[in-house]
């Protein structure tokens, strides 16, 4: 078993749209700033990066880059997502292939499904890659509805299946998840909730898109989170709360592009359909972001 | 300013349904046990309390004999919920007169309303009665949404609006009223969240419909939630956790008069066409009541 | 069996606010003003009619006035909304007292009901008023969720139940109905509905809010629609469909009130905290209302 | 201009799951039969096609076999749906270059976007194609919300935007839209309305799930709305809802898989995850084809 702890920032996938290619130099620069920050691991292809808009060709380039860029340091583990079972597979098998630590597994749907066919979807991908370690993401913002309890449990024996990623909002299910898996899965906290009080009850670190924006941050706020001083945590969460609001509050892709090029890492903008922030949102950000940096 | 902090129980409405009336008896040995098991303060008429299935008469029964029986003792929240304002004020009057500390405010809606609307029904209410507390209650599995954090920072500048109780399970909105209110409102945990983490936040305490099954460990867990003892106050969260979820997955209603049943209170079944539960339910409340009654 | 058919205005609430009375002559005037348009029957107290607003004492002056006012000339259906069975029961009691012809049975629920605990709602209801026809009443916007067919299956059983008007704007809901119940309970469109598909389909006519401000053109719809002329009968309802859509676009009793003041009703602002419409959706509803009056 | 009408079958995706690979003679032979029974035209890749369940490879396979078993005979419409417009326009290359005579356009989201961003998707499709007829596809279910009318009728101005198919279930809706856009953009209707009354207001056709398994029976339904006599075309319509309740009832592709293959027709199991039906389902189903096959 892994143990995988800390901040995992989701990976931005820096695109030029024009030409259809990923912006290496880009990628690069943020993956060892993110490095020298302090960072325990690194995490593309997830939802803020944007998993859905970008072709196989592009996912791979994002991966290969960032295990490479990571050369060992911290482990990578990379979104896989998917409508269909074998379309997901076939994604897995790319990112083993070209050497990442893990996955994080999302179903996709366009209809309900049944936990019996959710199990099967998961079950399937994982126990094609024994020696991957993976973490299973629900968020019903993004996918409609959250996995149901029964199913994490279903899924918590299942030996590689070693870490869930809820992304509710509802802070209660953690722990109705840590009563029911025990040590069997472990918890990492989504930006919806408040990293402080996950790592308290017993999760095991924080895996979101702020962790990209303020990695050093970020990493100070978990450290203070597993050292005893309450107090001072706290008052470091109640300040570093304002970047989760935002996150919230803007569309995700838009938004952590737009707090990157602010701090000058040209990222881009986020894969069309989707819209650039305006001034009045890039302003704000610039505001949280200049008073977080002080 | 007061200073209510602790555990308030959500009162249940004893109710005789053949003959109209109020199971006074049962009412007062209820709260006779909650004062003597160390519960901070009662609130009648809440959801628990089934306000909207109550003719006005009941409610003022209700509440004469809550404050009558408390005697001082410990304050009386009595919950005013309506949809006109000329009504919940009508509602307000009659508890102020009967000797409430404090009220407990719901705004009931059959369309969206506007801040603006919300806020002129809030603060008709509030300024009716500037010498009782008011706590605002924002429920989405009541109401249909949350109130919204402008909104509450408007109201909180209201002098007697002195509390809110967010029954959301979204506890990342709990950070950010504690960030926009500072000091200026403070905050109680519904049942939706995780009252350990709510109190270690910097919330006041918990008004809930758990404190009346069983007030004796919700009170002991704020003693461990408000001392320095994290890892047993988060044992004790752990395992009182299931009174909780046992009353999201029941309706409450049922629930609770259920668990005060079982527990030799007689308060009768949920008003109808309100059902009891059945026999399974009333199995599992058993044995989570008998397991923290241990 | 009754044979109510065709155009049910659903009657506002004319309120004095300050005096905390209904507006009698405004109330008569407006009754008379559509019996003459040739209106089929009249229902207070419907959602339009802000039967969550209203005290028992001003619910009961609205039926008491338009009982009188209509003088038997068109059948008076007056609507019945509660959480509890013996509220609602209570209320069925005083509008029968006053001589209604039928009731609106709406089931209003803080917590999901299982559809036996709603069938037993509108059973006792029925049941107790044997005499009085029973329209149920199944509305999401207003109630979170709609009544399913297998449960208003059973209530078409009940010999008085008679009609259901169904506001769900899923006009294929209608089709199922009319399949499962045959000729037992016969259907009211509601304004989500569109009109002259409804009664193509084989509905008995529409009742609703919009009947209130433009009683005329909603008569000379009805006749189209039970006539053979399919063209005439599309183009008028094509013209009038912007009148359903204001009802749709505006807060219910903003907007019937606001259409009836601009006529010249005098029936006041809707109850508190409900705001008048703003200028703008006025100037919108005097050009719908002026463009279907010409 | 192109008169797309009539009924247009949603194609069913016959895979061999093992061999990943398009059951070929299946989809010839259902297409043969579909036009043989007087079907109008075809829509490949639609949601009852599993796009989104479908490799880029296998979407090209379903619509080369359906192109050239048209053979021209009658017009073909693929479904083009993505996050990404690039990767739309990706797909409507391929499309365009297997000689399809046009697309029916799906928008799909992670995030919620906004109607300028909507706007830019659909009309860089339609605009790198104007030789292609474009349908827009709105569907809640699938999407998690409808395209605004302000937004289709920004899109009704585009050329080669010529038809809406809506599958929100609001019949209402699509009133509002023909007084919107008048001739500029047509309808056709989803199963989610009853197709009848969609071509009496002023539809073309219908596009659906249900014609593919009943092609003669929605043939002679499209016949009898089209021509005179309501009475016969109602009745009809009455006993053909039952197939459009068991496409809401049932996952849609594990609806129209069981019910081709109940006919013989061997188009394989839904695209895992998702489950065929179990056995009462099928039984259901067999049921409603038997009766309406006589």
């Amino acid at each position: 078993m892994t143990h995988f702890h800390g901040i995992f920032p989701y990976l931005v996938s820096p695109v030029d749209q024009t030409k259809g290619t990923v912006l290496e130099s880009s990628l690069r620069h943020l993956i060892e700033h993110l490095i020298s920050s302090g960072v325990h691991g690194l995490s593309p292809l997830g939802s803020t990066g944007e998993y859905a808009y970008l072709s196989q060709e592009l996912r791979n380039e994002v991966v290969r880059i960032t295990v490479d860029q990571a050369a060992g340091r911290v482990p990578v583990l990379a979104g896989v997502a998917s409508f269909s079972t074998s379309d997901a597979c076939f994604q897995a098998e790319q990112y083993a292939n070209l050497g990442v630590d893990g996955m994080v597994l999302i179903s996709q749907k366009m209809y309900p499904l049944s936990d019996k066919a959710q199990l099967s979807y998961f079950q399937t991908i994982a126990e094609s890659f024994p020696e991957k370690s993976m973490t299973v993401y629900t968020n019903p913002g993004l996918l409609g509805d959250v996995l149901s309890i029964s199913l994490l449990n279903e899924l918590s024996y299942i030996p590689n299946i070693e870490y869930v990623k809820d992304a509710s909002s509802n802070t209660g299910r953690l722990l109705t998840m840590l009563n029911t898996f025990g040590e069997r899965v472990k918890i990492f906290s989504a930006s919806a909730h408040i990293p402080l009080l996950v790592i308290k009850l017993g999760g095991v670190g924080w895996m979101a898109g702020p962790a990209c924006v303020l990695p050093k941050q970020c990493v100070e706020l978990y450290e203070l989170a597993t050292r005893g001083d309450w107090d001072t945590a706290l008052a470091k969460q109640k300040e570093m709360w304002q970047i989760n609001e935002a996150f919230t509050q803007y569309a995700l892709a838009s938004c952590i592009k737009a707090s990157l090029n602010i701090q000058g890492f040209n990222v881009g903008d986020p894969i069309l359909p989707q819209e650039p922030l305006n001034d009045v949102a890039i302003a704000h950000l610039q505001q949280i972001i200049a008073q977080l940096n002080e």
